[in-house]
């Protein structure tokens, strides 16, 4: 998905919403176990009841994968169910060295299709390099995460003065463009959203990290949002576990909304 | 395994091998694309050739992920050829936030069965503490690449005069054992492996790029070894695609004695 079609389907759904398909089989409601592909069945009605509401979907590989093959499976019809008009991030923090991460790209992008995924900057440039070589596919870089341990390296201090997460964005905005290059900032850093707007104002930033993990969504809003909205939010457990019954799916879809209407209010007056 | 299990492997063996099965599709013998399972037929006849003069098998995750569900597939059956008795290595450089990090340890350690798995540093303590919590698991944390790469975030020097790479080192020493943690170190880092040793000295290396990508076995062995040897050795495509005819398995063979045979005198000099 090229940025233009995604700013377009950011504007017609008033909505920066990305659903988090983090789904844990221990965590499913208890009467979708029966069912054949339970984590497919799943997936399949949080899609039906969300979609109006959000503009992307990012599931997390790790919960696939551990399912093994099966896993794997579901995570590919997961995929081909979701619209064209979607964009889809495979939460997958890969990198490798050059040839290797040529290989996750062809999975993710030719085998899967996925529009994005997400990559991590600790082997350098010939690790991410691979993935920005795809026409209309998205590298999303690891910056700041959402999570304590961001603190023990991405926080440190360079000679420079730099944080090594600064200097993250700053070295890599060589590799790619606002075209093909996206940036994870955690919700829960919502005050060095200031600080790197000011080195990456165009990109788009993908924010996980809002609903459980506390970030609030009007400050990334306030600190985040650009001329051509620039922010895709993710809420993964607020959304597909907000309730555990049948009515698991709609409960989700109204809990999706109302973080659109949110969000709506926000492209009014921030964007 | 446990690591007094890996050092009585190598010293039975003789060698601190580690065989990486990076198995590409693109490179296979074209009589063996005729297979059912292409990839799982050339493993089987690589781990054959070279089970004698390796202790561990790593296959790279990228390369299965690449084949979709049919890749799953492959490796599964790949880790359930291997005998017990070597150290099964996940080079998958997986690494999330601590709930995810946790169904990434599943995958490798209960579902496929994997001693080890190589993990990404950059998202902190909470990504990389729930692997350690199996029992006679290990996590292989990325410190110094063997890639051009690792000179873009690893190499930087850091405020308290560190390299990025060294307070990898420091920090993570907290969170693991020498029972448990091991840590990467390309073969081309080769002249800071005494600098590391310093910071580590107990601790098992993990040391990709000896062959295609240019590292010395026998700079590493000097600089590297320790009393328990301390050091696992990776060739892949040096191995596995060093003949590309019907006795490629028979040529792979030969080119891991080869490397066995000089191991075995390196640690009969300096271990």
């Amino acid at each position: 998905m090229t940025r233009r079609d995604l700013v377009e389907q950011i504007r017609k759904k008033s909505s920066f919403l990305c659903v988090g398909l983090d789904s844990d089989f221990q965590k499913l409601p208890q009467h979708i176990l029966q069912e054949e592909d339970p984590i497919f069945a799943f997936n399949k009605q949080i899609i039906d009841a969300t979609i109006h509401h959000a503009v992307a979907y990012k599931p997390n590989i790790a919960f696939y994968e551990a399912n093994g093959v099966k896993g794997w499976e579901s995570l590919a019809k997961t995929i081909d169910y979701l619209p064209d008009d979607v964009f889809v991030i495979a939460d997958a923090k890969r990198g490798d060295i050059g040839n290797t991460s040529k290989m996750y790209a062809e999975a993710f992008f030719e085998q899967m299709n996925c529009d994005a995924i997400t990559v991590a900057p600790y082997m350098g440039a010939d690790s991410v390099k691979p993935f920005l070589s795809f026409q209309e596919r998205w590298v999303i870089l690891l910056a700041l995460t959402s999570n304590p341990g961001s603190a023990d390296f991405q926080n440190l201090y360079l000679k420079s003065e730099q944080q090594l997460y600064e200097k993250v964005l700053e070295t890599s905005q060589q590799w790619g463009t606002t075209e093909n290059l996206m940036y994870v900032v955690g919700a829960t850093q919502a005050a060095a959203l200031k600080k790197i707007r000011k080195i990456v104002p165009e990109h788009f930033l993908l924010v996980p990290g809002v609903g459980a993990q506390g970030g609030s969504l009007k400050e990334v809003a306030q600190n985040g949002l650009n001329k051509d909205c620039g922010l895709l939010v993710n809420s993964s457990r607020g959304i597909i576990y907000a309730d555990n019954s049948k009515h698991f799916s709609e409960v989700a879809g109204k809990k999706a909304k109302e973080i659109q209407e949110e969000m709506s209010d926000y492209l009014n007056k921030y964007c």
